[in-house]
C-alpha cells in the first residue's frame, strides 16, 4: 500500500519557506524525470536531502506536495493597462507564453491535470487561482468596452476563453513552441471579431 | 519496483478483439475509480477477470493499456461537407462537444495527458491521431476558402486552433460542462473575425 494514496493533503504545519523551497524544486526534479506517475514522496524527499516522514508530515501525500508547487502560479500576473484592448492583450499573452516556453511548466501542468481527477482539493486550487486571474483579465475587457472598443453581443469570457484556449491546444496538444509572434498573431486573429474598429 | 514503469508498451501479439474490448472497459473503470497513478496492471487485469500476465504479455505496461484505449478516439469524426463554411464548423463542434461531454473521455484524456510526459509512444500515437482529424477539418477550410468564404491573409490552422483550444480550455480548466448552445456560440463568434461575410 502506497501512502500516496492517502486523499487529501494536510496543510496543518507552520511554514517553512526554504524546506518547501527545497521540496518544490526537488518535486519539478522528480516530475521531469519519472512523470507523475513516478513522482513519489520517497524520491521527492531524496532529491532534497530530507527525511521522507518530513515530507509527508508536512504535505500529507505527493498531491499535497503538488499544492505546494502550484505556490501563487497564477497570481503574478502583472496589472496591465496600455490604454487599449489589443495593447492590454498582447502583454498579458506575451507573459503567458513566456510561462508555457518553460518544459518544467508543462509537466507540472500535465501532472495537475491528471492528480485533480485523483484529488478533488486539487482541482479546486487551481479553479479558484485561475478564477482569480479571470477577474483581472476580465477587468480588462471591461475597459475596453467602457472605452467602445469591443462589439456589443458578444461574450467578454469566450473572448478570453479563445485567447487561452488556443495556448492549450498548440503547447498540449500539438506540442508546439510558442513563437516570438504567437502574441499578436492571435490577438489579431480574435479582435477583428470582437472588436469595433 | 512496479512493471508499470517499462518505458514503452509492446503490440506484438495477435488481436483478440473480446480481449481487447474487456481490457478497455476495465481500464475506463479502474481510471475513474483510482485516477491515472492509481490505474494498474493489477487493478485493470482483476476487473476485466483475466490474469495480469495475460495483460503484461499482450501490452508490456499500463502505458500500452491508455494506447490500446486509444483505438481510433480521432478517425471516427464524421466527414461534413453541408456546403457552407458555418455549416461544417457547427456540425463538428458539436459532434466534439458530445464526446467530450463524457466523464469517461476527460478521465482519459487527463491521464494521457500526464502519460505522455512519461511515455513517447503514446505522444506520438495521439498527435499522429489529430493529425489525421486535423487534414480532415483543413479540409473543410479550404473549400470555405475556394467559396470565397474566408477572409485572405488569416491562418486557417489559426481558426481550427481557436475552435478546438476553447474546448479545452472549458471542459478541462473551468471544469465546465458544454451547454447545446456552445458550438453555435463559439462558430459564430469566430466566424465574425474569419468569414468574408
Amino acid at each position: 500500500v502506497d501512502a500516496d494514496d492517502a486523499p487529501s493533503p494536510r496543510r496543518g504545519r507552520p511554514a517553512d519557506p526554504n524546506l518547501d523551497d527545497a521540496l518544490r524544486a526537488a518535486a519539478h526534479q522528480v516530475l521531469t524525470e519519472y512523470g507523475w506517475r513516478g513522482t513519489t514522496i520517497e524520491r521527492i524527499a531524496e532529491r532534497a536531502g530530507v527525511a521522507r516522514t518530513t515530507v509527508y508530515r508536512r504535505h500529507g501525500s505527493v498531491h499535497g506536495v503538488l499544492l505546494l508547487m502550484m505556490g501563487d502560479l497564477y497570481s503574478t500576473a502583472p496589472v496591465v493597462d496600455t490604454g487599449s484592448l489589443r495593447g492590454d492583450l498582447v502583454m498579458i499573452m506575451r507573459s503567458v507564453a513566456r510561462t508555457w516556453r518553460d518544459p518544467a511548466h508543462v509537466d507540472y501542468v500535465c501532472a495537475l491535470l491528471a492528480a485533480q481527477r485523483e484529488n478533488a482539493e486539487l482541482g479546486e486550487a487551481y479553479r479558484a487561482q485561475m478564477k482569480v486571474r479571470r477577474e483581472d483579465t476580465t477587468q480588462i475587457v471591461r475597459r475596453a468596452a467602457a472605452r467602445g472598443e469591443i462589439r456589443t453581443g458578444l461574450d467578454p469570457g469566450l473572448l478570453l476563453d479563445l485567447l487561452s484556449g488556443v495556448i492549450w491546444q498548440r503547447v498540449l496538444l500539438d506540442g508546439a513552441e510558442l513563437g516570438d509572434d504567437f502574441a499578436d498573431e492571435v490577438v489579431d486573429a480574435v479582435l477583428i471579431g470582437f472588436a469595433t474598429v
